[in-house]
């Protein structure tokens, strides 16, 4: 009976005004329509990206701009230090073996954020290390690392970049590349973005960009130097995916009308009034020190079944989260805070939870959790109107 | 930062589905490929009002479909009897003023149901009165008539039609047109079909067909002599609303697959939410006896404003409710249960009171009509899967 929420961590639910658009005669790539669309998109990025830099669309899913910032700016037998605190850490080192470049790995607890320490620990370690390479939001534990931080340490030796994955990073949490430095900075549609899966995207500092054409590894479909002509060309080198990158532009417009700095801040405010109803509901947290705004991750109540919890949301209240994955599956879940959802979903989500959690039989006070999200959500909403 | 939430009485929120059929290339209404759009939608009409007769399409608003039934049903100087406990209740008065038929109006306390017994007196006090006119939710003020009770009553006497405004009743409420004998039905698209506004329904018995054909009163575009002929051959005498009517075809589909019975049950349910929500917040039902499951309607709380309530509903939480009409308006406000809403926006619009209550200095406790609301839900969702 109830309607189908999309709260996962990406793909997300996507704005009405993006899918009428993506709806519309598909454009040919190479019309002259397209053009402007490009361009647009090209200026939009740049400014969510937060850089003067040009900001690269490939036709895949996130992991393929990830596999093309490893293929692209290192070669086989380059060393490199990896941040490795869940799912997309672990993905960094399998496309490091993948091209043949070692990965040391800063492996850091399930939950926590990595200490600074530790990676100048690494890199001490390590004197040719050329990058690090680290999540900005691990999508997978719902933490946030200390990117600012991580950067000055790489930064105090010329020559060693940065590499982001900012897939769930860009556009939920304030992470301006050209201000802080970031050499490589890789996205996803289905994000921040609005947008189903399916577009990718990839800024790279003019040290990166350098470190593109001296890298030996194989690359065809994403070469970045021939992406680097084509989009300064204002085109693309493949055919590029047409109706998604028309659907960027209106999220675009919909996310600079908002202002960036305000769409950070909405990520922040569906975190926290999920945080509260969690916290009110006696629910653990899983990323308790440094969490992420893209998504809240919660432990499983000790005796209870993630799995059935998870399947219970969807199936008895239309509410698709997600479970946690690798080692956290069916022990911790996770709701998305990013795409087309506001307040008032966060608090369906807090009920829904609660409802849940009463089904399976766990001591939970109806009602605690959605008085403490409706609490935070009045603060929020009408706070500067009172 | 809220999403915006459509609530009202009509228009409702239309499903994704819906209004992606009504986006398509346009179709020409005398085009083949339209034919089988206007028998689906014909037969799917049929289902809904539970009737074996006709239901004609009106390219109008649900008014023109009122208009239609007195202009054609009735000729100047015939008498009936109107139930007038609402705006709508005026409305037909209205409309027999302008058509010359003289209206014996029952008047009835807003917010409550009419008395059969008070039809019967009007009945008795006018002997030749040939119909009997009423609403079966009557929106204005959110009360279900006893609308059997008055078919029974009504067809005492052979001869004596009863005329239905089902505008936000046929698809709400379990109202069988044939089963009960109801002479004309009406009804329009922005209400339980889910559709926006611009397209009305208007079905016919036997005894009110042989009336439209001995009625004297003037008609051209709502003339039903016409439409008879022409919408029986699968055709309409004007231009059709060609994307409602595709729209249309959709949104039967969505209430066909759900099951009739099912969709009133589920109205029944949302009503039932909002009504605990409010209840355990200690607001006044306005319509406590006999409510209608289009919309509940709510006293505003002594001292209050209601009108910077639903402006404060919609400017601070995205919700748009609905004032009171006509001597309502600033007193009463309504909550629509129709259309693409679920038991979460329903909880959702109970949080949004409880802030707005809150911030205008009502001594609401924060977080008892959610957790009412979140009662309600539960036991709805998952009562028979536990």
């Amino acid at each position: 009976m109830p309607k189908y929420r999309l709260l996962t961590p990406g793909p997300v639910a996507v704005p009405e005004r993006v899918r009428e658009a993506m709806a519309r005669t598909l454009l040919h790539h190479r019309a002259p329509e397209f053009l402007p669309v490009l361009e647009e998109v090209f200026s939009g990025l740049k400014q969510v990206f937060q850089t003067d830099r040009d900001v690269l669309l490939l036709a895949s899913s996130g992991s393929g701009a990830m596999e093309a910032a490893v293929a692209n700016v290192f070669s086989a037998g380059d060393r490199v230090v990896v941040v490795r605190g869940g799912k997309f850490g672990e993905r960094w080192a399998e496309l490091c073996e993948a091209y043949g470049v070692e990965a040391v790995c800063v492996d850091v607890e399930w939950g926590q954020a990595v200490d600074p320490a530790a990676v100048r620990a690494a890199l001490d370690a390590t004197p040719d290390a050329r990058a690090v390479l680290v999540q900005a939001s691990e999508t997978s534990t719902g933490v946030l690392h200390p990117i600012r931080e991580l950067a000055e340490l790489v930064h105090e030796k010329p020559g060693r970049l940065i590499v982001v994955d900012g897939i769930s990073g860009v556009g939920v949490h304030d992470l301006p590349m050209d201000a802080w430095g970031l050499d490589v900075v890789v996205s996803g549609s289905q994000k921040s973005w609005m947008l189903p899966p399916g577009l990718a995207f990839i800024a790279l500092s003019e040290a990166a960009e350098q470190a593109v054409g001296e890298s030996t590894g194989p690359r065809y479909y994403l070469d970045l130097r021939k992406e680097l002509v084509s989009q300064r060309k204002n085109s693309t080198t493949f055919t590029p995916a047409v109706s998604l990158i028309v659907g960027l532009r209106e999220a675009l417009r919909l996310l600079l009308a908002e202002g960036i700095q305000n769409v950070f801040a909405r990520h922040e405010a569906m975190a926290h009034i999920v945080r509260s109803g969690a916290e009110a509901l006696g629910l653990e947290l899983y990323a308790p020190t440094s969490p992420a705004f893209s998504c809240t991750s919660i432990h499983v109540p000790d005796g209870l079944d993630g799995k059935a919890l998870v399947k219970r949301m969807r199936d008895v209240y239309g509410m698709t989260i997600a479970d946690g994955q690798g080692k956290a599956s069916g022990k911790m879940f996770r709701i998305g805070h990013m795409g087309d959802v506001d307040g008032f979903d966060m608090l369906s989500a807090i009920a829904g939870l609660e409802m849940v959690l009463a089904d399976l039989g766990y001591p939970v006070k109806l009602g605690e959790g959605t008085r403490a999200a409706t609490e935070r959500l009045r603060e929020m909403l009408s706070a500067g109107d009172r």
